[in-house]
């Protein structure tokens, strides 16, 4: 019998249960997690590790699940300032009367770095460790992800027509270039097109937001098939199913990520599925909204890779992305008439592994192998209220909440541990929120 | 200027946010709730307050709202020591393969005792005051429930076969007799006649159920149109639909509770508002059950009296009566293809005074109304990862989640206090329920 060689690392996390998501469907008992520096150098018994490795640092889980960490595929940030400002309006209400002279009045830089701030807290108190965005001066959000610690798609928003980032397409597209020449490369940032919808952009910045992604490999991010009378519209002023402008315009494809998609026919998905576009799905928006139903179980049947968004903190009205997997696990089932459809573990996946496959960064993120980067959450089933636990993804999804994260690391570093955040500064936040929530309800009282 | 004249009472509970649900869709601010013995003494200002009571105990909530404890209307309390012991199956393999199995060999007048407990802590943690209960040795739930101080209608269960409580129908009736004459005008314990759904229960028993009812006052609650099957099963074996059919036996009328009710034509409607029948909405098991979806909306529209339970833990996975709520609000608006239906005002009503109205009890509970009886919760909106706040009422069915309830009393008295329990020994609990936890783990194993 020869001893093990034994490895020096940074952190040891021992848990309970773990679920790396590959392979799927499993949940494993007794594990570590070994973090050497940005990566994991490990997942293994806790036996074996206790043979194989000294670290700096071992925390003990003893009632917890430990998973990657989430991957929120959309939102608009800062609108978590106008959380709850304006609720169970039809759709143009909302807009007009609210959200677009809101907008209008307090849009800036400021608001912004604020506004993701807020944003990110939350997401981060709730174990999303990788968010997407889709918001005005993506610089300023992409500036306080990185300076956070998170990861995030950044995507510039490209329309027809002015707003307080530029004068237009031309201004959009030659700003966001910059923007994706600022953070290339960038571990953390992942600067991305985003093209409003099809019914706010015209063929041609379409056709150059293509040629950009081609340019720079950047993602493309497009709300699509939100509405029954988006897809009505363009047929009636185009004459095509705007998945099908889409496509003839070059827009589908690996690189793209389709938001909400609730309206959709068989040859809808036939283009998803055969130009391997991937559709990020926003239940909650998609109910409060009255937007549709999305019908998550045949998408995946299709073989269409389908990622997870809670969409903008205004239209949810939360960031908690288990609150957003529940909805998704259950609302499938009803639309596809089938119990079966969209188990607890495929909803777990579809909120890490698939999103970051979305990304195109599914060989460094969204599961527990070792390689990739340490992107991790714990999540504490000891609670008493929800006891007993048979199956911890089934509690994961369908009796849980984000409160439940009590620790997670982004490349290594942590970012919660027992529940509180370590790289924002709740109290001086707060401040500051409740600075800007001032100002807009004295708005609103106008 | 005279004096007021100071009066003397218990407990006065000063709110920074209060929501009374009568009269409907406001919230007020900085206002006082004063409590004397088991009854609500007066709701007004703060500064009305000061001059008109003394009392010997005042709690400061300056961040929460204070509403109504919430009414759960449909549920099998003891079934929480099921909580996700299998999900993701078709029903009747739910049923089948692991619902009925376990049932056989588990239930118990101790497996009552310890689940009802379960179920209710986790009710009282969330802002539940008053629960419906259906399931096996009611006599048993009933004494857990006043015992906890918590109110409860008990359905004792009426089937065609024989069950652990009962040989059949006959020793059913009587036995639920014996109930309902043992806690007659118990001010916690609503004792009431629990059929179990049309397809397990013949027209003899059902017209006893409705003979007891009327001689008795006992509410009658039944499952009903819960799956599509169930209504073609009715249709293919008796020619007539469910609800005709039990409208044809008197069972519809104001003193009967039909639950879930997804699957409902016109002519159902009429049936339901003709006879001024209540229907219990249970939105999440619904779902993901793949049952169908409840036209709330429309329901409503109709003046039927709609209110919400979260049936059992089994098949939801929680009784958090708050998520509930949500996932009704934003679930009725996609259903009404209208995003001002079910607003989030009608939704705390739904989850209050309507639950009271379906109990026949709405002269003293389901608001803040001086004279009715002290069941008052306090939801604390302060959390920085849900600011900021613009509408107290949108926070609390589109932000929020249970686990923010502080505090509640019911009939005056405290059940928890800054979100601890104070009648319930959840150490102790938590030792039993990891015994049943164990033996259905072994069973399941074997």
């Amino acid at each position: 019998m020869t001893a093990d060689t034994i490895t020096a690392a940074d952190i040891r996390i021992n848990a309970r249960w773990l679920i790396p998501i590959e392979p799927s469907g499993v949940v494993l008992e007794h594990q570590a997690v070994i973090i050497q520096g940005t990566r994991i150098a490990a997942v293994l018994s806790v036996a074996d590790a206790d043979r194989k490795f000294r670290t700096r640092e071992t925390i003990d889980l003893p009632h917890h699940v430990v998973m990657p960490g989430l991957i929120n595929m959309h939102g608009h940030a800062a609108m978590a300032l106008f959380r709850g400002m304006a609720d169970d309006l039809p759709l143009m209400t909302w807009l007009n009367d609210h959200i677009w002279p809101a907008e209008g009045r307090f849009i800036s830089e400021q608001f912004i770095a604020d506004g993701t701030q807020l944003a990110m807290a939350e997401m981060l108190r709730t174990g999303t460790t990788t968010f997407s965005d889709m918001y005005f001066f993506p610089e300023i959000a992409a500036q306080a992800a990185h300076d956070c610690g998170m990861r995030a798609q950044i995507c510039f928003p490209l329309l027809d027509f002015p707003t307080a980032w530029g004068s237009g397409p031309e201004e959009y597209l030659n700003k966001g270039e910059a923007l994706i020449g600022a953070w290339r490369g960038n571990d953390y940032i992942m600067p991305a097109i985003g093209p409003h919808a099809p019914y706010t952009v015209s063929d041609g910045p379409l056709s150059e937001a293509v040629a950009l992604s081609e340019r720079t490999g950047a993602r493309i991010q497009i709300h699509l098939h939100e509405t029954e009378f988006e897809v009505a519209e363009a047929l009636d002023k185009q004459g095509q199913r705007p998945a099908e402008r889409l496509a003839r315009l070059g827009v589908l494809g690996a690189r793209t990520q389709c938001v909400h998609m609730t309206q959709i026919s068989d040859s809808d998905i036939a283009l998803l599925a055969d130009t391997g576009t991937h559709v990020i799905h926003c239940p909650e928006s998609n109910l409060k909204l009255a937007s549709g139903l999305c019908p998550a179980h045949k998408l995946m049947e299709h073989g269409i890779n389908l990622a997870i968004g809670t969409d903008g903190a205004a239209s949810n009205n939360d960031l908690d992305l288990f609150g957003e997997i529940r909805t998704a696990a259950m609302v499938a089932k009803v639309v596809a008439n089938d119990a079966a459809a969209l188990s607890a573990h495929e909803a777990l996946k579809m909120a890490t592994l698939n999103g970051a496959q979305a990304l195109g960064r599914d060989n460094e993120l969204g599961s527990l192998v070792a390689g990739k980067l340490a992107d991790i959450i714990a999540v504490d089933l000891g609670d008493p209220f929800i006891q007993p636990v048979y199956d911890p993804a089934s509690h994961l999804v369908y009796s849980n909440h984000g409160r439940a994260v009590t620790h997670s690391w982004i490349n290594g570093v942590p970012q919660v541990q027992d529940g509180k955040l370590t790289r924002i500064d709740v109290p001086d936040l707060m401040l500051r929120v409740e600075g800007w929530a001032r100002q807009i309800r004295q708005q609103q009282a106008d």
